[in-house]
């Protein structure tokens, strides 16, 4: 299965790590692998960072380098390049590794509108969740990896692929009226 | 500040119950408030029962009583509207004890539209926020407890009152095509 979360407003990358717990509550194994997040601590990482669970259940790699191209930014587009694609990698790996029940590709929307990684690739990536081998008789997908992609304006050709999608659209948020993230609200 | 997290696609819960391991990773203390949720299982819940946080920092009631006239509900109305007159009333107390920086109101938002609650007393439970005594100087909600408040339908007047609203917007999902929920999907 292929789930989005996609949209303007807050919630997406929140989501995915309910998802998280969700999976885990049930004796499920997850993986998360971070796009373009990488060196700045969230409360998420502290968390899972504090309760140390069994590594062959959970696994956090942050593999971005941070904003690209704003808030300060200074590193070469090709250091977040070579980043995205060393992590699309890792992704491609642990969807066929089937250790996981959950993979979450946080924030690999973004990336792909960045133009860090290539639409096509990304796809050709998901499309290994068909060739699982752990497909079941009910259901082309259903014992297959669940894998969740993050990130606002999700390419169609992502849409088209998924099961799931939800739009979190913003009908208000504090940034509107100029504020800034709020540690443990937005990070 | 007042957040919600409604609309008819899939990520409100799951997004609330992102943010509390956000807020808990950061060393914030959250409780959580199941309206409509009672004895279900859900992941989320096995999640939080087997890594046993201190109580001082993390509290989970399913307050309500199942699906209400759906679903095989059996249970005189009346008694799935005291159970949320209680939730609403421990609402109130947690709100008001200063011991919480997240409180989630889960599925409140649905209690109001089925009637179990009286949107005016909601809304003035809310109001409390705004008369909770630590409020700091830069802004009167900066440092009172954060609510969060979930379900489908939010009624207009919550929106008007919140700081920020997401509308979890329905794109596609394997509901459309008569597939059952599924287990560490949909809770």
């Amino acid at each position: 299965m292929i789930m989005i979360f996609t949209g303007n407003g807050k919630g997406k990358t929140t989501a995915a790590f309910g998802q998280t717990i969700r999976a885990l509550g049930h004796g499920k194994r997850v993986s998360i692998i971070q796009f373009i997040k990488g060196p700045w601590v969230s409360g998420e990482y502290k968390f899972f960072d504090r309760i140390k669970l069994n590594k062959k259940n959970f696994k956090l790699v942050r593999a971005g380098k941070g904003f690209v191209k704003i808030l300060g930014d200074k590193l070469p587009f090709s250091t977040h390049k070579n980043a995205a694609v060393k992590a699309l990698n890792l992704a491609k790996k642990e969807i066929n590794s089937k250790k996981w029940d959950l993979i979450i590709l946080d924030e690999i929307n973004v990336a792909v509108n960045l133009k860090l990684l290539n639409e096509k690739k990304v796809l050709d990536t998901l499309k290994c969740i068909y060739l699982c081998p752990c497909k079941s008789v009910s259901g082309p997908r259903r014992s297959a990896p669940t894998v969740i992609l993050t990130g606002r304006n999700a390419p169609k050709s992502f849409i088209k692929e998924a099961d799931l999608v939800t739009e979190m659209k913003e009908i208000k948020h504090p940034f509107q009226k100029r504020e800034l993230a709020q540690e443990s609200i937005d990070y």
